[in-house]
């Protein structure tokens, strides 16, 4: 579906700012694990920060593995390394196996650390560990199934309407009107347009203030869709529209 | 408000256990910071693994400080340690300053481990540096202002009526019927109930499907909240009151 070469940044502000900047075409963020919730630094940035357009979505089901230096064994792990979700995912294995979890800044930065001490592991997909020649040493050690991750990719430019799309918006609801998410989600409701996802983030301006996200099932430039658009922002002081993109199969 | 002996643990669960085990009779955990957002560890306690109410609710204002040992100078830092929310509500004062950010599983343990390494700092609250003989550097580091931190003090133990009380819920709707959200809102609309707060969690069972934590102005053992709380049982398949407490003014 993607072509072309991949570039790794360590950070998700630094894959939004290479597209951004024009560094590369596309990206591919994290947006929402279906056990950990949203992501808060990429709402953030879609919100805030940059101006660019979700294009397509991709959800990948999540094992997380027990990774490892090619001669340690299960007796020898200490310490385990991880990006905090990754940490949070497996936090039944960790303290079953009473190893200590240690925060990093991702699961690739955690297996690059605990290269060459067999007392140290990390926690990361197989990938990862085939990256620093690394063994798995336990695979699928998260707690709970159901586990995928969905992530988005972020470009400049639109993409085309396909006859199976979704849109991602995101809104802020007048404090003083009561009943303002009521109004918003009874718009959807009288034209039959089936929400897939509401999520709530802090507008960042005090408790009890709220941005929400919704993705609902349209494209941006379909009739419809427009009329609701137009109805929504009506009774919103802000709306950003972050996208209609086809609806991952 | 709350007397007694005060008993610090390291990590929200623990808190959590205390009071569940009877070790303590009040706990108090932080549930939502008006820049971060929710407390995921917190709303999954509350939600699926203990039994505990909400008894009262304190907001407290949040200043992050950069902590570090008593010989040290804004030249000498190269690494700053803290828990992932500190660090996110300082990401300017990091960049700027051309620091290493290191997670910690809390403030407390950040400031601890620094302890007698001068080119090391943590970043925490005033009461925090005080604890560890450390001193603090800079004050007020954090990015943004209206940074405030909504804690709850939880109990086994009902709250009485106040007269100006708020109540906690948990609920999910059912996934086949559309529109489930709109129609609960629409019991709070119908009366004239004020929310202060609504926010999703995944449910854990897969994306799109959500929990919706939801406050509101009134104590569970009022006549017309009874009745409301009976119709929104009604159209959930889950519902839970976490508690009704006073206000915080």
């Amino acid at each position: 579906m993607i072509g072309g070469e991949l570039v790794p940044y360590c950070t998700i502000p630094a894959v939004f700012e290479s597209v951004a900047n024009g560094d590369t075409s596309l990206g591919v963020v994290p947006i929402e694990n279906s056990i950990e919730g949203s992501v808060g630094i990429t709402l953030d940035s879609l919100a805030h920060k940059f101006d660019l357009k979700i294009y397509e979505e991709i959800i990948i089901p999540i094992n997380q593995n027990l990774i490892v230096n090619p001669e340690s064994q299960m007796g020898d792990i200490k310490d385990v390394y991880s990006h905090a979700q990754a940490i949070a995912q497996c936090r039944e294995f960790i303290s079953k196996n009473n190893i200590q979890p240690h925060y990093a800044v991702s699961t690739a930065r955690a297996a690059k650390d605990i290269m060459g001490d067999k007392t140290k592991a990390a926690i990361g997909n197989a990938k990862t560990a085939e990256l620093y020649d690394l063994k798995i040493l336990k695979a699928n050690i998260q707690d709970m199934k159901n586990n995928e991750t969905r992530f988005v990719v972020i470009s400049k430019d639109d993409q085309v309407p396909t006859g199976h799309d979704k849109t991602s918006i995101i809104f802020s609801i007048y404090e003083d009107k009561p009943g303002g998410l009521y109004n918003i989600l009874g718009i959807f409701q009288k034209e039959n347009i089936n929400l897939t996802k509401i999520e709530s983030r802090p507008s960042k301006k005090g408790l009890g203030k709220y941005l929400f996200f919704v993705d609902f099932n349209g494209h941006k430039d379909d009739e419809l869709i427009q009329k609701i658009l137009c109805d929504i922002e009506e009774n919103t002081y802000f709306l950003k529209v972050l996208g209609s993109y086809p609806e991952f199969k």
